[in-house]
């Protein structure tokens, strides 16, 4: 579907602080790798995704509300949702739940805004209108899906 | 002061990714930094603030609104305020600016709420009031202050 | 096999550094990982790997030889093999080259030696010998294998 | 002087892992930490580092040898020395001790080679002579501080 994507990450040990959990900061590391799934799931290649050379998709928004702990091994499944579709910027929601739970309780949930932008010669970056052979690949989720 | 705390962090080279600017999730790891600082400001030791055997401060909110990038070598200030008080939470705000830029131009703009936990020996988490030798250290910071 | 175990991973945006390819020091999660499911795969949980309550397994040498880089979103096999084995340590050998590589070039080789230690209640730790029940279920794998 | 240098960095707590102690990967990030402090102590700045547009310094060896642990809030010293210099290469020697302790006992000492390599369109490096500019000012540690 062009509005949703699930990506399954293992917690790693390296992923754990000495209070026995996952750092909350790898939450937002778990989010990309669901947003990355995506793309992949959408056909687009690193090449597309920055189809001029210095385009790139920096993030202007990252907030998560963590419900439940993450422990080491446990297996989860970060479900990427597109919350809104502006010319410029893509939002995106991430629902994290143990992918061996069969009621999918929801452990955090996560939100990233990006913005496509284009690269001057010193590093500059302004914000341009997502290409249309991106824009016109995805699709905000259905009320019914996001309304939860 | 025991409403703020300003935390100087140089980005490493690691902190970066391939995009050339510092990861989006590092900030989390920058806000910690102050955190701890902060606490280290009003004399709290790692043993004070887990007074009781099982206690601990889990995060249940952080967010950060990205205005511009931080790069390899940037010498960065985090200056922490606290934002509200509750009896079993605290919220603090965090602003990052380049330590050597005398405007302290806004980079990046964060928050992360805590709450006090004890934990039972099943590992589950129970929030709990903030003790009051830690609850009685810390102030709000002045509306004139966090009004910007 | 009890001597061997191939872990999968692909390399994630954050994973990435400034210079385009996986940081150097994400070489050494990458061999936990496979590490890891080693001793998944021969059906140890988390409790057996510390029977006794204060059991751990540090690392007392890790060391990495790196041919090739890695880049983002390359699909990694890290190919574990039992170097050796002592009765208070295990000394692992890590092959990594690219999944979709027949050829299996190698892109890195790397090292780790992890001991047996008891934690006493101060915190400190002592090597002891490797329990009974681990160390029957683990091979140092073949000369032939191992001859490369 | 210019074949040694000395870095401090606090443990992060998002630098500790479950097992209560720095995770062992992060002695190689607090070695690179060494690493850039040091050419930034002989005034070299990032565009000196990359005098050709495509200059790099990609490590070809890590290791590191683990004697004590390090906890969350330890004041480090990574204590930097030349140990070898080749006309492609450079190794250094890093030694971990508290800064607190006057005895500093090593924690671990670790070793990093790195090669200047040039980068052609395609992304591929190959090795080059280190430029003089950088050589010149960069030696090998007398014996009798390496010798212990």
């Amino acid at each position: 579907m062009p509005y949703e994507f699930k990506a399954r990450r293992r917690v790693e040990f390296c992923e754990t602080d000495m209070a026995g959990i996952m750092h909350y900061a790898n939450f937002f590391r778990f989010m990309e790798t669901a947003e990355h799934g995506f793309y992949r799931s959408l056909g687009f290649s690193v090449a597309e995704m920055s189809l001029h050379p210095k385009m790139g998709w920096p993030r202007v928004h990252a907030s998560c509300d963590y419900r439940r702990p993450l422990r080491f091994k446990d297996d989860v499944e970060i479900h990427l949702l597109v919350l809104e579709k502006r010319p410029k910027a893509l939002t995106y929601e991430f629902r994290f739940a143990k992918a061996d739970d069969p009621a999918r309780e929801e452990i955090a949930r996560g939100k990233l805004t990006v913005v496509c932008v284009a690269r001057d010669e010193k590093g500059g970056m302004k914000a341009v209108p997502i290409p249309a052979e991106i824009a016109d690949r995805i699709e905000v989720a259905p009320r019914e899906i996001l309304g939860t």
